[in-house]
């Protein structure tokens, strides 16, 4: 099945910081969309929007510093009952990043989109980490006319 | 097969300076690698060179305004033989770029880094179409420890 994949290397002396920014809806709102609601512990729904509309995401799984998974429970058709995994990893001043949007059925143009988008959000995690300010939307960096 | 994928939309009324940006080593120059070289017309070949090293292409194939195909004839082993294609198209005030990096036999960690850093130089083709200047290497940005 296709997938989105990415990765960003974060100065950090640990994960914990990437693992924070993943786990807790400050974090969230601070490089993906500063509308971001609920539990972003394992168990728990989380609520993201976006001015064009917006995903709800199962928090599937969390191994603090190492692991988080979503899977996505309602949001565009082409997004339902995809995953979405972040692998966090200790690489000397380094905390990698390993990104991967799994479970698209088809590789439509809104993956391409989607693909573009996810990189531009990685990149406002890594500022948000190494300097303490991300660009979440509505103040995100647009690529098309889809946003 | 694992494939890359992304879009960006340009904004210009025709989608020949996109074009121009991928078939002319000038172009290329201005967005990707400074340092490029080669021929970028339909059966050419070329060489673009960054810091860490480098990747050879066949021009496969140029429809102007329309298509662009190469295939990696000499680089790190795990893009020899793959293909990469640009697709453009016309919408509105907008030239949309549709990419695809075809042939990966595996998602290697290799393949999320550089998935993130197409999508950062694709954003460097939209500045230097939209704005006349794009982030091209080596001063293109930097998303983890390989570059």
């Amino acid at each position: 099945m296709p997938e989105i994949l990415h990765k960003v290397g974060c100065r950090s002396t640990t994960t914990a910081a990437v693992s924070d920014a993943l786990t807790t809806v400050e974090g969230l709102s601070g490089w993906w969309t500063n509308d971001t609601t609920g539990d972003a512990a394992e168990g728990g729904a989380l609520q993201f929007r976006f001015p064009a509309g917006g995903f709800d995401m199962e928090v599937v799984e969390v191994e603090p510093g190492r692991h988080v998974r979503w899977r996505v429970t309602d949001g565009p058709e082409e997004w339902v009952d995809t995953t979405i995994d972040w692998d966090l990893r200790q690489d000397g001043d380094d905390a990698t990043v390993l990104f991967a949007h799994r479970g698209w059925r088809e590789p439509v143009e809104f993956m391409h989109h989607c693909s573009t988008k996810w990189g531009v959000y990685l990149l406002s995690l890594k500022s948000l980490l190494e300097d303490g300010r991300g660009a979440p939307s509505p103040d995100d960096v647009k690529i098309d006319s889809w946003d």
